[in-house]
């Protein structure tokens, strides 16, 4: 059984982690940290009579001493601090759940803040499973990708050398409240989010460079990515749509099932995909349609799952050589 | 006072109508009609202690006998069969709320079924008051826009001669369920649409064409348009987001305030529209943003209202010469 | 025109009385008043292009110079020093949304604060529109009743004379989450409210006694009265199950129907209540139900206008000798 | 690997079944029967990926022979037949979700229709595990609770003796959507139970004389039972108030913890009980107070979990000496 410790449990990914270790057959939670002490059920009553551990206030060599892998759910700037000296204490092995070591330094520093380990982010992996798993099987350090990357990403991926580099990419995301955190803001208030939905940082989102980046390296040259997410009335779950003018005609649904072929836990749509479908799993569910020389592209996950604490498993799995769908849910919570 | 009647009244639009009207000064209900007869509080009980009236059932000729104008919140195909009626029988005005008479004939045969009033067809009035506002005056039979077409062609209107049409416009939009109707479908379910949200009729919906037809008009020449809506966890109202790429570098926020520097009705938005600012009233919110040669565009309106029953009513108030903001509501339901 | 002035403009209440009185043909606003200055149209985004006006920080002699009548929306505590300064200054009266008058010394200092005006509270009137219109109508100061109170006491009002007082009322009430404001709670977060449900507070809810005390006094002798409130996933609205034992077989309805025949705002049910009937409304919907020696009654009001700001017009067009229907609003949000 | 088979699957509550069956370790899907044939993917497109099974025509002989134990998710009166003709067949077992066996036959035949099958409802056994788990053991036939029932009764069994069984209990219940079932409905529509709240089937509801009869068992004697229930906007999930007069004097919270202390599934709660903590999961929450000579008790459960579909695994388990706890699920959706 692998040791595997949380920095920074008390968020939603926090939680999430927590639920998937539960039902891990190679992972024992080994170390549940937060800035501040107690029980897990006080935080959390909905484990109450599920599981009975101490959160302990957050401390990096205690974590490194303590678990073979650790995750940090942290905000950017306080992760990297984690990361940096658990990576300096012992051999364990660190999955960032924050932006720190997600983008190019310059990126990082343009959209966050100064970088405290350019060290470390020089070597850390993308944890992007279905395109950079041979790399995370064998880091030390994994940057879990932001959630609006992920379902962007995977969307774009199989055409990005189909599509005019020049007009690039338009993604329009809609999330969930959670995306948003369990941190108290006007626009998280019941009432301020409940029958309501708005974009909110238009283009200059920061995953938007995080996408840009990450799609630019698959094909090999920048590709114009214009980002808009949406804020919608939901708790949990994001889709996608991206749309985009093509080079040549393509047949787009063979494209996307080969690219994909052996993907577990990447699904074909001939529908456009439902968010409710993918709430509580491990899927991303993608549909594509052209029309002449466009495309649309419509891909849907979890965004505390696939777009996080999932992922995140997913990537400790290949890390610590258990079986890469090890806990990974497939059963949704929709009905 | 004119007598105004409503044919269809057992609807959502209907509903909206008889709110709008009750408030309105100059008109007055004298004909109400459905399927099937009945008090118009039995099938509305919110409008207990509020009106007393008869629905009766749907007569052209009668409708046309005892009214001024006469709205149609009927199925397409339906409404055709009674404006050619009431337009024949003698001068009574017609807005039509149905999609009867919004396309060219070639294009309404596509999209919906063989049109069977094509001679009223060629004078009715595309009724969008922004653009159209001096033909309604003088029309006796105003088709009243889509609500996605409302919402997305007063988003696109300011800006046709500055896009590059050969790219054309990609348009995301979301709809709350109410947009669906009242009839009982399985997408519609409490259970099917709470905390989800997808895509629908992707590229195909048949209001595609309505806006590319309005924004071809308004240009002068064909703008080819990527249209996708999706059905999002709200009882009411919808945004747009619209994506183009620019022939050159414009002041985008002045070129918009420019355009609708008279209109009452549309509020410029200096951060992304949310849709509880506009749910309840007749108001069209918009927002602009430039990156280099890309335009996004987000308006929002209430789809019941400003994208059909609000809308019919300011067709109205021109038609039969009323202050054209007549008791268009303004005040948010949004808290 | 009465001159009218709000202070504590910036919450749900504050906002629901600015809406009812642009809609008044006798009163205007002259004064808002809020703990930081600003536009009204930046607090409130959705009052752009309806109201230009300035919001002034709260100054008590200043409303009462300016004002026929002053509400007060603030919390508890903070109302009286205004209301004390105002009523000692001039002639002004002042319609309290506050606890601050709403009970008697004895039980308001049990439940909330010592009591900082006990002058002003000896003279103050239960605000309740259906039970005390003539005091109200001579009153300077009125406290306008909580929402719970309200919609509990007009079920109960009909029946005290009926019910077994030993026994007393059982009620089980739920409300929408705007009656716990626009603060910024966990219990307010999206996340943490929505697909859930909660009771609150039970038994020992503030409003226990001001309903015991009001139904007391209808009854002429104390009514036991158990109170638990719930938290529904709803923006607003609230209802309320009464349950209680008779003393004797009684005609319920004809009971009902009796109490309220001359009430323009009481509805009769013949089917339980349903929120959405009465959210944007002034009304009050009623439905009873005997069984052998029980009975039920369940009642329905927007928390935020009957259980707040519409009731506090009503009480100021009795106080300012205004028709007491004007501008209390009839048509639910509802379709 | 017992066999397993569910007839009625295409229902919440048969999707259900599948996803608890699906982590079942002794349990093994081998018959699954609707209305009409197809993949179980088609029914559920989110068990894509997770079920390939085909859904054949319910046929009772053939469900027999493939099963060690069947369950019945069928509408009442339909489920009867099925049992009837299982049970004559061979030794296969049947937990049937209805209402069919839950019942005296007399109450059954006032509340539903006529009885087709009084000779196996003469033995059937009622599956509340917390209170019949060694009649469960031995039984053929098992009765699966109501979800109303199941909620009310665990709140309501701990305290028969020291509640005032003349007056009775007062039971407000509050169910999610999902409760309604699939088919569509007006009460059902999106725009009708969204931001909505109302009572139904006041006092009279069907599963007022089966919690009636319940604890009535329990008690030695009859208790009169109020039952109201109502719908809430949520999709899931349920949660009671229960109000009685004491006898006497009462530690509430200690009796209710000595009546339920070797219960894995029941959680005493300090606060109310929460609707998101149980959801997703085979938890029944409860919480109590008291006020001098009253009683409140609040509990929660998951309506399609505890209340119909884990419980109904729960019987299973009993039935064919599994694990009690096998494949029940502990970890709620909510976050």
């Amino acid at each position: 059984m692998k040791k595997i410790g949380i920095i920074g449990v008390s968020g939603y990914t926090g939680l999430e982690l927590i639920k998937i270790i539960l039902n891990h057959s190679g992972f024992k939670l080994s170390y549940l940290a937060a800035t501040s002490e107690g029980e897990i059920s006080e935080i959390f009553p909905q484990l109450a009579g599920v599981l009975n551990m101490k959160v302990e206030i957050a401390d990096a060599k205690e974590a490194a001493k303590r678990c073979d892998l650790v995750f940090l759910a942290l905000p950017h700037e306080k992760a990297m601090e984690f990361a940096r000296e658990i990576l300096e204490f012992n051999s364990t092995k660190v999955v960032d759940l924050s932006a720190d070591y997600r983008l190019s330094l310059k990126l990082y520093e343009k959209n966050y803040t100064k970088h405290l380990d350019p060290k470390n982010l020089s070597h850390a992996v993308y944890g992007l499973v279905e395109i950079n798993r041979e790399k995370i099987k064998k880091a030390r350090l994994v940057a879990n990708p932001g959630c609006y990357p992920t379902c962007s990403i995977l969307a774009i991926a199989p055409f990005v050398n189909f599509i005019d580099k020049n007009i690039g990419v338009f993604i329009d995301a809609k999330s969930g409240v959670s995306g948003a955190g369990k941190g108290l803001k006007t626009t998280s208030h019941f009432v301020s989010a409940n029958e309501n939905l708005n974009a909110y940082s238009p283009i200059t989102h920061r995953h938007a460079d995080e996408i840009k980046e990450q799609i630019g390296i698959l094909a090999g040259s920048e590709i114009d990515t214009i980002f808009v997410p949406n804020l919608v009335s939901i708790t949990r779950g994001m889709s996608v749509s991206v749309f985009a003018v093509l080079k040549e005609k393509i047949d787009a649904d063979k494209i996307l099932k080969e690219f994909y072929k052996d993907e577990e836990f990447i699904r074909f749509r001939d529908e456009p995909v439902q968010i409710k479908n993918v709430v509580g799993t491990h899927f991303c569910d993608i549909f594509v349609r052209t029309a002449c020389n466009k495309i649309f592209i419509n891909s849907a996950i979890d965004n505390l799952l696939k777009g996080a604490s999932s992922q995140a498993v997913a990537n400790a799995n290949l890390m610590l050589d258990e079986p890469e769908n090890s806990a990974l849910p497939k059963i949704a919570y929709g009905i």
